[in-house]
């Protein structure tokens, strides 16, 4: 029997880490949205780097580089975290570095976990199927805004724990997974309208991404996991 | 205008403690529901403290401790935090000290603000009033269960959202507000049945509480608000 807990904001994910857990990092808006549209378009791997410092090092090497502060590409990288900026065959078989507000620093925060995976409501089939196949202890962990709670994130591991729960392996769920289930089930008819009121979204509405918002609640489906090895996302082999 | 935010867990305080808010303590299940039962049956001033060690020196002193750990009384302590340990005559006109899982570190924890108040379902109308009036910023701080998240807190700071989210004052509810309002839409109507799945509620049941389950979601209602002055709770005058 194992349990299900989610850490609805990396600040409490050390009252959950485990070395022996599989921890889902979910950041719907829009990194992790982004990196499992980046595998289903190709890429071969993405090195997710904590500090600006870090990504403009790599870069300097010759990298491709993504970055996004605040929902803003970073003036000369060369992508943002827009789903959009990884589709197509530009980054077929290329090594990419990535760097977000949120979502790189939960990948980092997580790395002493049994498994550290991406996942989003693109990958999400997969993803069930990878947790409930594992026998582990699961932690899903929400990005979050800056350390405090978001709603998509939140839905999302709510979407999961819909999911999971009924397998018997979960015998365990937390209320904090009780309540990104509740919060799922208000939202699911229509995650988009559910949104409204979000203030990340209000956020990203100043920023004119209602394409990317409408895309990463309802994506093309991918069957490929991301998953963290030596540092670096890889496709998960299966 | 104003904002109104919620604290899910007390490790998430920092992140909105300020010294102009009101804070409002919640810890419904049971310190908070206890403290406001006391002040309805007469106690005069209750000391609240983090630690045991603190707690003991009172109690030789000469004060009435009450004293719970893991949802038990602490032995030789003359109360534990049971609602019911505090309704009668024998604390009229008394000052008691109060100890705590989560309650009373959540209170420690945010005696830099502007006002710290208790808040439970006992009070839960003239909070919401001293709310309106109080024309600052407000913090729900949700006591939780040893840092980790709870439903019934985020149930009751969802009940407060509700009633305050309506008034222009506060323009800016955040994503941690919202959640708390759909729990609380969730909950409304059975609160008690709502709470079945609630790992804190399967614990208590063990405790054999049922009684002051009922007791903290559907009490008797008073008109008194324990707010602190001086390290000592006490009744608001208004």
């Amino acid at each position: 029997m194992f349990t299900l807990d989610v850490a609805l904001t990396p600040r409490l994910y050390s009252l959950y880490a485990h070395p022996d857990s599989v921890v889902v990092v979910i950041d719907i808006l829009r990194a992790t949205t982004a990196i499992c549209t980046a595998f289903e378009n190709g890429v071969e791997k993405m090195i997710p780097v904590a500090t600006l410092e870090e990504a403009w090092a790599y870069r300097e090497k010759g990298y491709l580089l993504g970055a996004e502060r605040n929902g803003e590409k970073i003036e000369g990288a060369d992508f943002g975290n827009s789903p959009y900026d990884y589709m197509g065959d530009h980054l077929k078989g290329k090594t990419t570095v990535i760097t977000t507000t949120n979502g790189t620093r939960a990948i980092e925060m997580s790395k002493d976990s049994h498994q550290v995976i991406i996942g989003s409501f693109v990958n999400i089939d997969v993803v069930v199927n990878h947790l409930i196949q594992s026998k582990r202890n699961v932690v899903l962990l929400c990005a979050g805004w800056k350390e405090k709670f978001n709603l998509e994130d939140t839905m999302f591991a709510g979407a999961l724990v819909d999911r999971l729960a009924e397998h018997e392996q979960f015998a365990d769920v937390s209320d904090a997974a009780l309540i990104a289930r509740y919060l799922y089930a208000n939202a699911m008819e229509d995650p988009y309208h559910f949104l409204k009121n979000s203030s990340h979204r209000k956020r990203m509405q100043k920023l004119n991404l209602k394409e990317d918002i409408r895309y990463s609640l309802n994506p093309e489906r991918s069957e490929i996991i991301p998953v963290l090895k030596n540092g670096a996302l890889v496709q998960l082999s299966r």
